[in-house]
């Protein structure tokens, strides 16, 4: 240690960035003993920079980002900062080829680092375009329909999401430094809590890049992303019930953070997202020589050689019928001496990596060679360091890359404990046999809880029968067949529209998920109250709240005559009633060409259990309540996009009347257009004030209209 | 302990319920020292029973739920399970009245049990009724919409929710022995996850009548409700990934439950809800006076002297404007000289009962006492031991009964920790005054994370500002006016609609929420696939999947002449294009009186941004889709009852044609009924197979039909 810290010191240390603005330790304190981890290139060995927080007061970062952090991102709406990421996503795509060229140090190839920088800026589109399309340009979420708690509908409930008031912290594994960043920032900058990242010590220094951009482009409120480079130390005794801790990493470390007290005890609320024994089950029906087969062998050596194997979402264990596992072996193999070639990066032609360090070798070495002694056989590959292809193209068998050949295990005995809990994070996969799905779901179920596995079937019954026995020991099934095979974004990658995570063994979490993951940055609170005070709440009009009706004899009051900037949530009118008579039903029948008997034949209407006789088209009352609702010049209101909700719930017969309330109930300006989104409730009565039918009419709505 | 142990082994001991069986120790287990837990009735302090598990095998009882359990309840689907539920309510509310006798022994009054009893038998109708209005009749509950991933569609994903693997184990509190199991055991039933469930040994008696009215009803299935009265010993030791445990107690409990490795590092899923500081906020509206003034002090009082004021919702802090505190205190006051009378609950005219047990007392004396150290006055009430009414109806303080009388307390220093931090679990409440909204939101904060709190204001800025000031560090909020006063539930009822937990302090958890907590029951997990796999999987038809369209010349082939017992998803028929005509539009407009501009004048809607000139009105569109699907002859279609997710995509100008595709989406055949609802999609194409709309539509399909 003693001659590492004294090469450290001549090296760059990696900055932190707190309390907005870039930190690295005193000499003093980084000259301390231990003060400084050391970070290398995998491929060659060479110290790259060392990283410490000596010295670094973590309760004033902490502070900072429940003060500034969530004041700056509480002044943003949703969809603000929803648009801000998309800005982000925009203005990193534009760096990308730095983010490649300094990525190549951790081992990670071209097609790697796509994976990881691409695939980061991909989160941020993705929740800058579902933050402003799925939620509220608002601070807070409505959650769920309305309940009626009091007979006379004065007592209502319902659930909001509101943010935590405290920070997301973000501990992070070292084999996605730019995704594994972005994946936990988009969901918690959307819901408006600050970040505090604690990158992996490995390749922090590719995130410290990626904060740097952003950090530069101006684009990110005060407070909101704070970098911590090095030991998180005693950041969990900084923390409380208003905050969160969201780790990725191994199971271990995640049982050490999951143990302080304040988790425990403090309310912390935790997530933890560990690498898991992933399963891969071939269908019965996957017999060599189907394009089953070969998806599912191409799936695996993808999974063993992407990162080199290094993905927490890796396929572990290939679970294939009894009789061929020789086949799927041998197709492994053959298809890893055809396609893999081991070496540098940076050399033309590699296609698989370093493992992450040195250390990282050793691990997965060890683990091979334990996964040995409990009755595995290594049937293809082997623990000698390859030979490789070094930067300069030549090559070699070297001693300070982290290089590892791919291997396969087969097992005599399927059950073995060692076989379904002992993993090797790296480029290594055991095949097992199954004689029926229920082993083969059985086998799955002995990793004790997966992120993810793959069921590989053409058989639809087989697909849900898998799918169904294995579901709910795993955060995600993947179903693949000659369908999908091709397009598929394949097992090892979450996808920001779906969630990740798995239960048990996998760190019991869930990350991402859409608009799921936001929420989980938010407290959902049940409130209760009279429908007007849930309106005043929420600011989203409440059935039984009061309306302001406009004055039928002035046109210029309809609703349909304000704009956004005039328009507030219980504007309202309420038309006359019109008659419906039976030569209306008719020539409505044989004008659309609804000639269903109900509409059409008295008795054979008055048969139907729900009919009183000839009734009206459901079509017939909500085309009538447009035209008494509608206010027919050009105005704000654009257009009719959409209905939601509707039911028909009391019949009209011929002879009664109808007439119609609309109020506007939800206002979203978007914040990239000159107009936005009005939902109206809208309520069809009879004569004698009984509900016919209630729907929501979703219209756009100019913001400014010329008086 | 030897005395009292000599008097237990007189007295009968409350038997467990495991494997399907009564179950109680042998002579020999019982007899050891201390085996046995003695339960005496809190207002006499007669030994009524015993309890102990000394000798009980818990990892039989674990084994049995998740075998035998989970098979029984997997035999049924989500409705059937749901309307098992309401049998048992309507079987349990045939024996409500030797429930409230047995519940005089726990201190109860009539009142308080009818709030367990009643309350918890009221959960069971609501989820037998949400469960099957709100959830699928199968086994697997599909959640949120299909996300495409990949460009042609061949590769999407979604959620499915599938229950846990285990059990679920439900410890509970002494306070409401009824209410406390049924509001777990009905979402874990729902779910299909079998009970296995722990009450508090002071009064789980009474808890045992019902298990045993319960299981005497033959309503259950076997393996699906296992009773544990006595200790719970080893029972988490036995617990793993595929299990839950939800806790509610104790906050000392909870955390030692919560640092159990099995909790920590075995993935068991943990859920708790501890008792709280909860806050009760009157705006500065709400002057003496007003009506929000007296419905304030009215729910103060209620919740102070209900069950004792042993309820994990009571109203510890009454935090109220700066300038009326004394008006608070003494109002209070009175109310409670007016209104409560203390005593056996056996006795008439007897309000409030007694605490739990002597033990219970001498806890919350404690508290009081350690409060008023920390500054705390009793400004209203005593610590003495009040004049009670007995059951014969004498006035007597007595010494065996666990009586106490309401106290209130004033603080000068309301930022106190112990006023924010020490509960007294009995008929204790602090009054403390705010100067500005900021600083009642802050001190309500101070709690650090409670169950419930209600904002009493008729301002509907005030209601905003509060709630959602103070929403995220609460599971609840009750906006408490003039309007709602009356028909309010109360602040500190839960009600199965709405969710019951809060963060931090009040443990983090999250119970009730109608389906919400169905779906704490079960395992979400991401399905990715082709939408033929997706379809496989879920039983429910996905857009892209293949459909299996009727052939147009052959009438009886239209999937609207199949009944339930004939129709499957991907059932479908396309109809042929017709044209709309400028004619057809104009008289559409002129029928229902919808002359919007975009339908009646071409150069105004050619000038609006969305339009190309007149385009068919889109209640014209669907109105004419109905008539292209529909198949008029009376049939096993019954009829259409609303419409979803109706969007506008593709305007259709006079002189485009339109179709339409339908397609049986999602079959739910009622348990109750002769019919059930069909789902159908529904696309509108134009001429050139551009999509014009899409929506569903839903119809309520017979289950079976005359050939």
């Amino acid at each position: 240690m003693t001659t590492a810290a004294a090469e450290s010191a001549q090296t760059t240390i990696v900055p932190s960035y707190v309390l907005d603005g870039w930190w690295t330790p005193s000499s003093e304190a980084a000259g301390a003993a231990g003060a400084l981890a050391e970070v290398r290139d995998a491929s060659t060995g060479e110290l790259l920079a060392a990283v410490s927080t000596e010295g670094l007061d973590l309760g004033a970062v902490v502070r900072h980002g429940r003060s500034v952090g969530q004041a700056g991102l509480g002044a943003l709406t949703i969809h603000e900062r929803a648009l801000k990421l998309k800005e982000l996503a925009q203005f990193l795509n534009g760096h990308r080829n730095e983010l490649y060229e300094l990525s190549y140090k951790t081992g990670a190839t071209k097609l790697d680092s796509m994976v990881d920088v691409d695939g980061g800026i991909g989160v941020l589109f993705t929740f800058g375009s579902k933050g402003r399309r799925e939620l509220p340009n608002s601070h807070v979420i409505v959650e769920g329909p309305m309940e009626v708690l009091s007979r006379d509908g004065s007592f209502v409930g319902e659930h909001i999401y509101s943010r935590i008031p405290g920070v997301a912290v973000q501990i992070n594994a070292f084999n996605f430094p730019v995704w594994g960043m972005l994946e936990k920032l988009a969901p918690a900058f959307v819901a408006g809590v600050p970040t505090i990242v604690k990158p992996a010590t490995p390749t922090g220094y590719v995130t410290e890049a990626v904060v740097r951009l952003m950090i530069d482009s101006g684009i990110l409120p005060a407070g909101s992303l704070q970098l911590i480079s090095g030991s998180a130390r005693t950041l969990l005794d900084e923390l409380d019930y208003r905050d969160m801790v969201s780790f990725t990493g191994s199971a271990s470390t995640a049982n050490l953070l999951k143990s302080h007290p304040n988790v425990v005890h403090g309310g912390v609320r935790f997530t933890s997202e560990t690498d898991s024994l992933n399963a891969a089950i071939l269908g019965p029906d996957g017999v060599p020589g189907t394009p089953e087969f070969d998806a599912f062998v191409r799936s695996v050596v993808t999974e063993m050689t992407v990162k080199a194997g290094q993905k927490c979402t890796a396929i572990r264990r290939t679970i294939v019928p009894a009789g061929i596992v020789d086949d799927v072996v041998a197709a492994i193999g053959a298809r890893v001496a055809e396609k893999v070639v081991i070496g540098d990066p940076r050399a033309e032609g590699v296609t698989m990596g370093a493992l992450a360090s040195v250390g990282q070798l050793a691990d997965v070495r060890d683990a091979v060679e334990s996964l040995v002694a409990a009755g595995g056989r290594i049937a293809w590959g082997s623990l000698d360091a390859p030979e490789v292809v070094t930067a300069g193209g030549a090559k070699a068998v070297v001693s300070d890359g982290a290089f590892m050949s791919p291997v396969v295990l087969a097992w005599d005995d399927v059950r073995a404990a060692a076989l379904h809990g002992t993993e090797a994070f790296g480029p290594v996969s055991s095949v097992v046999g199954y004689s029926s799905i229920e082993e083969a779901i059985e086998l799955a179920a002995l990793g004790a809880g997966s992120l993810v596995a793959t069921v590989c079937t053409n058989d639809p019954a087989t697909a849900q029968a898998l799918t169904l026995g294995i579901a709910s020991h795993h955060g995600r099934v993947l179903v693949l067949n000659r369908e999908d095979a091709r397009t598929s974004t394949g097992h090892g990658s979450p996808v920001p529209h779906l969630v990740h995570g798995g239960p048990g063994r996998a760190g019991g979490g869930e990350e991402l998920g859409g608009i799921r993951s936001v929420k989980h940055h938010m407290q959902r609170t049940a409130i209760q109250g009279s429908p007007n005070m849930l309106t005043a709440v929420t600011g989203v009009w409440h059935k039984g709240a009061d309306r302001h009706l406009a004055d039928p004899a002035d046109p210029s009051a309809h609703p349909f005559r304000k704009s956004l900037a005039e328009l507030r949530v219980g504007d309202a009118v309420r038309s006359e009633l019109r008659q419906v008579a039976l030569e209306d039903i008719t020539a409505f029948a044989n004008e659309t060409g609804d000639r269903f008997y109900a509409h059409t034949n008295e008795e054979a209407a008055a048969a139907n259990p729900f009919f009183p006789g000839i009734v009206a088209h459901g079509y017939l009352l909500v085309s009538w309540a447009a035209g008494l609702f509608v206010s027919p010049e050009p105005g704000p209101v654009l257009a009719n996009y959409g209905l939601e909700n509707l039911r028909f719930l009391t019949p009209v017969p011929a002879g009664d009347s109808i007439r119609v309330t609309l109020t506007a109930k939800q206002i979203t300006p978007r914040v990239t257009d000159e107009y936005g989104e009005v939902c109206w409730d809208a309520v069809i009565e009879n004569q004698n004030d009984e509900i016919v039918a209630t729907y929501d009419v979703l219209t756009l709505v100019a913001k400014e209209w010329p008086a």
